[in-house]
């Protein structure tokens, strides 16, 4: 095999096939579905020449679809591929349902979201046509010491997380998100002790982030949260995700 | 740059690196989420230490993630990529609130899929904890000439697509599969005139599949179906899939 006798695909600067892939890939978001190969080599700074021909590769195995205009989305089967086999979707059906009820009694956004790469990733968010404002987005991202879902994350995390958390920069996405590692260490504290959180203004002032959590066999493994408009007091929806997060456990048990 | 100097990571067979990470993907199923690199090896055919790579740049890019016992599963940052910028995402969030309402009154499976490569994807589900028997999975497929969301796909397909499905092998999955070409057509005719689809037990005999189709800008981009119960009459799940559909419509409008 030729192949093999050469470096796997990898550069002088040393990255790999994969990692090129990824690149490319990366430059889609929410905001930026369709592109062109060579606005995606812009933006991946990979050459041009190696650019289009990953664009082609992907297009071949239907990661990529090209419509009329030569720009390119993400495709179907990258999406099966992703899902089809993964612990996100099984969490996320687990969760579905019981988000469901929260979203019935609170009427605001309810959403789930998981430790990933030290940020919270929003696996799920249900929106009511009357909500208030929010941010957040699925297969979004947010700090983890700002929203109210990193905060129950970070409470719960490896030690070791939480001690690169608390000695890094604390950046404030809003005026009142906790950038003190003291602060922040004590509230982490509390967040263990009580179960929860309510951080009214840390991603946006007009909002209150109501975080609890999600349990896998005793492991953290998720963060349950809703957005409420700042003036909403956050009892009944702390209720709500308790709740809620006890029968995604219990479904989650069954479901092994 | 001396990695373009040699053919991009192809194999003596003509496989690209981008096929082999798809090979390695395709390897996860909802049934078989753990695996080995060993066991992916076997699975795909590929040599031992070119999966033991792939591996490896997969779990460093994130695409894989290891447990404690050596075994790999897809990560969530894989997950991440495929559904950021991904229009299954933009269908399915368009769709969920609707497909919530038809759930509200049907109550028994209600699901959205795509066409894709010959086949009927299924984008998302949600069941009634009541609701009966059900083949169909989140990112999974059923054939386009057995299943009410595969039939309207094919009625509203491509003809070039639906000259192939007619002519190629029409596989029975149940005893009341459609596998007659003449019959097919038929019956893919009258789901163009009338714009849903009733199909008693071609799945599965307990079961009646009802599909009707989704349309952005005037195109079929999708199937919005229900399961039920095969003693249930099927058409107040047509009025509400019918009215359902014409919201997914209307906010799929709005949404560009």
């Amino acid at each position: 095999m030729p192949w093999q006798a050469v470096p796997m695909a990898n550069s002088r600067s040393g990255d790999s096939m994969t990692e090129r892939i990824v690149r490319v890939l990366d430059t889609f978001t929410s905001e930026r579905t369709m592109q062109t190969a060579t606005e995606i080599a812009r933006r991946t700074g990979l050459p041009s020449s190696t650019t289009h021909r990953i664009v082609g590769e992907l297009i071949e195995q239907g990661l990529l679809e090209r419509d009329d205009e030569n720009r390119v989305r993400l495709g179907m089967r990258l999406w099966e591929l992703a899902l089809r086999g993964s612990s996100a979707l099984r969490l996320r059906q687990a969760a579905l349902p019981h988000m469901e009820r929260v979203q019935v009694s609170i009427r605001e956004h309810t959403q789930l979201a998981v430790l990933e790469h030290g940020e919270a990733l929003f696996l799920e968010r249900l929106s009511h046509p009357d909500a208030g404002a929010n941010i957040t987005r699925i297969a979004g991202r947010l700090p983890l010491h700002a929203s109210s879902s990193g905060l129950v994350l970070l409470a719960f995390a490896d030690p070791e997380l939480r001690e690169r958390v608390l000695t890094g920069p604390l950046r404030a996405v809003s005026s009142e998100t906790v950038t003190d590692a003291h602060a922040l260490r004590a509230l982490l504290t509390s967040i263990r002790r009580r179960g929860y959180v309510a951080a009214p203004g840390s991603i946006e002032a007009v909002s209150t982030g109501v975080a609890v959590p999600v349990r896998d066999h005793g492991e953290v493994v998720a963060a349950l949260s809703v957005v409420l408009p700042r003036e909403t007091p956050p009892q009944p929806a702390v209720e709500a995700l308790l709740s809620a997060a006890e029968g995604i456990q219990r479904d989650l048990r069954n479901s092994h």
